[in-house]
């Protein structure tokens, strides 16, 4: 299409490990043909069986300087290394919560940044946010951008920055090599659960810390007791809700329905679609779900258990809340930044019927986190697969048998 | 449009019984004006409460005769009679195959027929059926339309044909109430699979029958296990499926797999996906499945148990069908007598993620036949509850939970 | 279950107008069997005809006051009068935010309070709020509950307070008959597009107001350019959506992508999965839309129509969202307050791929604001019309074939 | 597990082509290490750039030689070869429709079979059959088990035979690079219609054949009309469907309703649930749809266009159905060899909104020929994806709005 032909321009990269069987070999040259870009392999070594590692090394070919960069930035979330890497640039921040344009966002992969000659671990990893530099300790953490200050350091381009890719857990290995099945509800799911609940129970035992995320079908189908029982057991140090699931687990602890419906009978109750308003309206009485709880207004239920064994709860506002709870945080950037000091140095997490706070917990989770996803809707299970949790065992299933079963397969192990 | 007037028609008609609270006297009003057409009210006498029923007559007018037929069409389903009933018309068929232009079609509710002055019930209701009249017995009885011979007498128009709408279920009555219940995966199922339960168990004291309706993801989830458990309890008296069910749950038997992948750890197993492929050839081999039983084969699963326990088995072909295993009809009128032999007094259904063989079922049901629906996908529950099989109570859960949480129930009522 | 039969509680109501042919007095049966209640039927008068309406009179038993009140709550939502109504009954908000326990919590159905033996009609009505009463005046007024201040008097009770059913549509009569059909994706939608053409075409003739609710799957599938065109013909009035919608259509404004596909091609653009983060900072440096506008950086799209035609818009945050772009409101009581005033005098709201916003629109629109709801999911749909917004068209269709659609349609009429 | 270490089991292989960029070697040592044997690279030639061809030979080691053979059962379809190929084994049929245990079962891959030294083609490539042999030819061909007879020599094993994988489409290349693309309904449909209306012209040029699946939401949301045109612009040389399409859409040309639903208005029509018994009946009095379009009954419509233009038209029963239409083959198996006969020579086949009829053809098509799958439905889309019918391309979206914006497309190219 130009008359002129452009100037080329070439990197010389790096691919070390099992490169071909995880696939990282063919995914690199793919991505190299997909950018219009060449290659030209230089060195190869193959592992002779499934011990040995690979190594490669190729020149990669681009039409211009600024394609270039764009495929280098691709291929720097599969493991590629640059040879003769740079420092990473950084430009400041010139007004707050403003980044530079060339601002590099993270994946949420393992990541590093060359500061000084010294590839320094990027702390607190999530997706879609800012490495900010502090080159005098020397430190480098991730900032969403709303939060970024005038002044600070920002990585700018993809020079200097090197990621690394989770390997695909190998067959017949440990629990979770469900975890690359494809989603379905035509599949064995007491394995999975069994599964799980194993996965539990090493948890637990290495002092680990479980996360769960909640939507509101939990209270609804009568799943509460079940929560409550796994919060009993010592097994959830976290949760993330909306108002919805509060209201709701205080609509049944207080009128013993959820949405008016009768947890005891199924049917619904004479006037109890307003049960859930009186209830956040009583718990606003009380000042907070803690208050309540001390005044033993709330007998039962995920709210009374989390407030006496400490669980750490973010409560998320939304659009379409009644209320709220007082408890709730109205302002989206200050839930997202109470839900980033509750996911803290969390293990696993187990996503509930919640497709709105399954995403958010999905964004803000690094990818090495396990995360099992549970929702009788197949599209909720895929749309959180599609947004790069792969790290994730995707359940097709019912919340209430599912959570059920689960609780039983725990108590079996007395722990 | 019509330039001259035309002549109206007019048809003096009655109702009775509890007629405005079940709606049926909105129902025949709305209808009334839904065609256009008027009604002029003679008498009403108002139940003066809940106990006391009531009775309404009036004369309905239609711009034609040809309207006045197609409306009083519609109003005999609601139990409207006619004023002043004739017998039921007829005219011979004269084609094997090949109905009268004009005949009349069942629903699949208690219907009666007037002949020679006397109201006969219609035997094997079921829909979209045509009424055959044998007057010499006198008897009056369904049949569906490739079935009709030359020379038998069908009934016409809607003249002396009289419908009894199913009266609603009372609240706070028996089991079963919950059927009245919109779809919803957000509800407690653990409650209605004990209401299931308590019904198998009446069900078996009164020593009536119960039919199933089974899909693959019975077998590849695992729960065929169940279903073996409770043809052995003697809940089963009949099941109705494809080849796949038949296929799969023999290649568990042979093989312990389901498409292949092994139901002990949920991994897909070496060249498996051809296990269903030899297990239909090994029953081929033996010639039916009574034989393979019979040779020791088989020696678990769904098969066997129905075999062993004679349930009776209804195995229809279909066109994505590998095979088949030699006991499929692949004649899908063949596969539909048998069908309705084996549904002949039978007092439940279960139909159990089968979307087609749940809808043929349902055809080929009276209204009176109590039904439960289980499915993942709500879009199955909500077209088999479309399609005029109103006695049912729908479950959107996962079947192989739904299954173990039912034998649960059972095993504790020690029948 | 009590030792000692307990005084009986009774109350005499009235009934007028289409009662039974709109199911009125059936339902209302209902409500008082459901409730276990009895009534005495004292008088019926039965329209004779279609255009007659009819009259009832009757006394309602239940077992006790507190059980009359609830079942009287229940049944006032069906347009029942009490017979000697009395004032309605009020009590001071005693702390901010904090409602008397038995307030009155409304329907989003027309309703009206009785204030010193005036019915005054209730202004802003919106489902589950509170009724504010200035007896000064006279006025009554909707108030959400986090809103309500010390001092204001409050409805309390069901005393005094009556609402009106809406007439359901009669048949073939204007357009909008199909909102009561049934959700399904097996009908003609060229037919139902056609309708909804000619409402839209109405209300521009009229000098009405129509609102949108967008989601982002409108900007994915690239449908912007309709919603342009939409706004640019003034059909559009106000929009609400959230942060991902302002987002990716200023990306696609920047750089022709929407989450990184080129909307030309369809193909994913070279690290193009970051463009929103680009286009939600570069929004972030001008300050807001309209200094985007203003300084010629979005070229088109939805935002630059909605500025420049001075379109209301809503943006709400939501606990998954990057950035965010300036103009959203991120506490999600302000953007609540923002929604009702958008929504205040629109005539007909189209809610289009969204199912977080259209549920929150759906809660605060009166019941008589006409909706359509259009979603590829069914479960949207359904869900939207099982939480009382009745006046609803439910398309489960592609929502960027029925925007091409309804833009085709409405071209052809050059109003 | 054993106690004694039993004997290794080796075989030597090799592949040919873009192995790495086309993942075909890393998905050889994936399988290998899946079925826990191993392997011992003896040579490898890595392409140097993208042009260039790489190859790979090496021993394959597994614990026993049924293990091993199992293996390369796999190992096969991805393109191996075995060095020192041997000539295929067979084994004759001894009951007609049995074959012998260890039975060759197909891919849907290209297949050759060494007979007497020479690589034969394998006829009729389809999924899950076999493969008989008539070495006098010679000549192979594949047959459904239960077409088989005594006699006929059947491929036992794996020796001797091999697969020829499909090459992955690379990127930027002509229509039908959207094939790789994940279902999702939050994409350009516009874009990805004029691609197949590309892909139809391209097919018409130069005298192809293209096949139709149709479920019936084709004729109940009055799409038919598009087929119609389809039809009569020379694009549909094959049709295959089920008893209800064909049923509705001659009650369409008889009453103008489907399900008795008007097409022109969207109003049910009074009595018109029965309207498609009438049809059937009237085409049943007829003999066949041939006979109904002779004798002027059908005006319009799907059936009648494919008469007048001799389309290959399979019609399969299922168990579901009234009637049947005469022209229905209501046999599974005649059905299918009926499908078998007019899916020969097609070049791209159109799955439009019917789930049992696409499975059917998916199991019968080559991997070679292209599928387009349109459904409302993602679970459809992806069951089909899943089942090995990969050379296709998935819309989710409303079929009849599709169906009209490609036939817009197409008169706009003037063909």
């Amino acid at each position: 299409m130009s008359k002129t032909k452009p100037a080329k321009a070439t990197q010389q990269i790096e691919l070390r490990g099992h490169i071909i069987d995880s696939q990282i070999l063919s995914r690199v040259w793919s991505a190299i043909m997909q950018a219009n870009a060449d290659f030209d392999l230089l060195e190869i070594q193959v592992g002779r069986n499934a011990q040995e590692t690979s190594y490669a090394r190729m020149n990669v070919i681009a039409a211009s300087r600024k394609e270039l960069e764009a495929l280098l930035d691709n291929l720097e979330q599969l493991g590629v290394e640059l040879v003769n890497a740079q420092n990473a640039r950084c430009a400041p921040i010139e007004m707050d919560g403003v980044l530079p344009d060339d601002f590099y966002a993270t994946t949420n992969l393992p990541t590093e940044v060359l500061v000084n000659g010294v590839w320094l671990n990027v702390e607190n990893i999530e997706m879609d946010v800012a490495i900010i530099i502090d080159a005098a300790v020397p430190r480098a953490y991730c900032l969403p951008m709303h939060k970024t200050q005038i002044g600070q350091q920002v990585v700018v381009g993809h020079q200097g920055v090197r990621v690394h890719p989770l390997e695909l857990p190998r067959p017949s290995a440990e629990h979770f090599s469900f975890m690359q099945s494809s989603v379905s509800s035509e599949r064995a799911k007491s394995l999975m659960i069994a599964d799980i609940a194993d996965e539990i129970a090493d948890i637990y035992k290495q002092h680990g810390k479980i996360g769960l995320v909640l939507g509101p079908a939990v209270v609804h189908t009568g799943a509460r007791k079940y929560i409550e029982e796994l919060i009993n057991m010592g097994h959830v140090q976290a949760i993330f809700a909306g108002n919805a699931v509060a209201a709701h687990d205080c609509e049944a602890a207080l009128f013993g329905t959820s949405l008016g419906v009768d947890l005891q009978t199924g049917d619904p109750v004479q006037d109890g679609h307003r049960n859930h308003l009186r209830a956040i309206n009583t718990i606003r009485r009380y000042g907070s779900l803690q208050a309540a709880v001390d005044a033993g207004i709330l007998r039962d239920g995920i709210m009374k258990a989390s407030v006496l064994h400490h669980v750490d709860l973010a409560l998320a506002g939304s659009i379409r809340d009644d209320g709220p709870i007082p408890d709730v945080l109205t302002d989206m950037y200050a839930a997202q930044d109470r839900m980033r000091s509750v996911l803290q140095n969390i293990n696993m997490v187990i996503m509930l019927a919640s497709m709105l706070h399954s995403i958010a917990t999905g964004n803000m989770l690094p990818a090495s986190t396990k995360a099992v996803v549970v929702d009788i809707n197949p599209a909720v299970v895929t749309k959180l697969a599609d947004r790069g949790t792969t790290h994730a065992a995707g359940l097709v299933t019912d919340v209430e048998l599912f959570l059920r079963e689960l609780v039983e397969n725990l108590k079996a192990k007395r722990l």
